[in-house]
């Protein structure tokens, strides 16, 4: 990882993790509730939705606190949805991220119900952003409900269920990926761009980079899931092959998912070239996202 | 029931019900969720909480139609908890309003799936409101995130589940209560208040109002499953005794339960004579509730 990026985490994510535990402690709400939707926000990951959010405001020169709130809403969806994915009657996990998913530690009651809330809590911590005006929260509780919901990840994930049972072609492939992970990717940059009042042109760019981005995220996970080991991962590895999953890989070979991994990351990189901005940060999350190991 | 009531209801039900699909048909998502999530929205029910909004819009000769879109929003949260409620980690039933419910339908899967669209769809809803000004979209959001979420009926969903491991008093299963079936219901109520312009005392009255009515109506609920047949409550009557489940009649006796029922319902009456408009829908609905026999 390049040190322009590692500073621009090292000095962020901790402050990241702030705003998003304490609005989630801050609540009122039964202890064993907290407990549980705490355990899965507290159980590490990349925060790379919350990045890009931050990342993109920082291009825009925008220090606004709301920048880790959106940060903090998007996160609390992306972790509602693994904790829901995890459950047995989905994907049947019993570790994440190296730890025993929640299911595990408090039941699959409380799992789903720790889920729940925080799908929910997303919503008004949005609306609650009284130093952002009322039109910008509007838009932004918008975007993130399609990003998150039956039109995005919901419905992403109810193709990759279908796609469980049949072999998909790769333009069914893209479109499980462009909604299961694209879309709360594209939210993360997006709502950054809205905080930040981008020109349509700069939006248009951004968004165009976040869909390039979205996809490779999904190329080198699926190569992960091959290449790389359940310690790495902190998830069992091989499940893909193992289940005959529909995936990158296994319609493109190992070596035509690098290719096509490797094209998306430069695609994404000339969109950012159309800005005229201070472009470093998210050119270096582009590579990060194509080089990670987890 | 009062013709009143039964007018406005024969006029407005339809409508809401027509709002209601239609949010969800003119989505674009995988087929099979969108079958998922309306075939519990079409599933029938009472349309309680928004008969609420409604009421409260009239009784404020309200008439945007927004009065819908909010009644479609809360049917879509309490729609998604009772598919929750209903899978086998919790409830675990298979009859919901005479028919099937949705994961014996649908698989598990789907059927959290489509729960968790409902919900964000639920925000999204609100937040497109165009011809409500966004200072009111983003209150509404906010309170509907905390009535759905961890501190309302999620919460009480928490505290429910463990009502059925241990006694609860009096007080701790009013606190179940409140969160549980009274967030929503207030939301309801509250909800038309704001759209409506309700003076802070009108406001006020009227969540007093809904606080007797959210636990109104838990009382009958908890009566109708020992007084009512299986057929008349298209669930499994009994099941709450077969627990040993925490209710007002366990706690109170049938005949204290049905006198605290009494005593809601006049609170709740008097509460509205300090509102110096029209309450007769209201007063209506009232009625309704503790009579009703499912």
């Amino acid at each position: 990882m390049t040190n322009h990026l590692t500073e621009f985490m090292k000095l962020n994510l901790p402050k990241l993790e702030e705003e998003l535990y304490s609005l989630v402690e801050r609540i009122s709400a039964p202890a064993q509730l907290k407990e549980s939707m705490l355990y899965s926000l507290k159980a590490g990951g990349k925060r790379i939705r919350p990045l890009f959010v931050l990342a993109v405001c920082e291009m825009f020169h925008n220090k606004q606190q709301e920048a880790f709130t959106i940060g903090a809403a998007v996160e609390m969806i992306h972790t509602y949805s693994l904790i829901h994915d995890d459950l047995p009657s989905m994907d049947d996990d019993e570790l994440r991220r190296g730890k025993p998913t929640n299911h595990v530690v408090y039941g699959e009651a409380l799992a789903t119900l720790a889920g729940d809330a925080l799908n929910s809590l997303s919503f008004g911590v949005l609306a609650r952003m009284q130093a952002v005006n009322p039109e910008k929260r509007v838009e932004l509780i918008n975007l993130l409900s399609v990003a998150a919901g039956a039109e995005g990840m919901v419905g992403g994930q109810v193709l990759d269920i279908d796609g469980e049972s049949r072999q998909l072609n790769l333009s069914e492939l893209e479109k499980v990926h462009r909604n299961k992970t694209g879309a709360l990717l594209r939210f993360s940059i997006e709502s950054g761009a809205v905080l930040s009042d981008a020109t349509d042109s700069e939006r248009k760019a951004l968004v165009e980079y976040a869909d390039h981005i979205g996809l490779a995220f999904q190329i080198q996970d699926d190569i992960l899931d091959i290449v790389g080991t359940s310690e790495e991962l902190g998830k069992t590895a091989g499940k893909d092959l193992e289940s005959h999953k529909s995936t990158y890989p296994a319609l493109l070979s190992l070596d035509g998912a690098k290719e096509k991994l490797e094209n998306h990351y430069n695609q994404a990189i000339r969109t950012l070239q159309s800005i005229e901005r201070d472009t470093t940060l998210l050119e270096e999350l582009a590579e990060y996202i194509i080089k990670r190991s987890s």
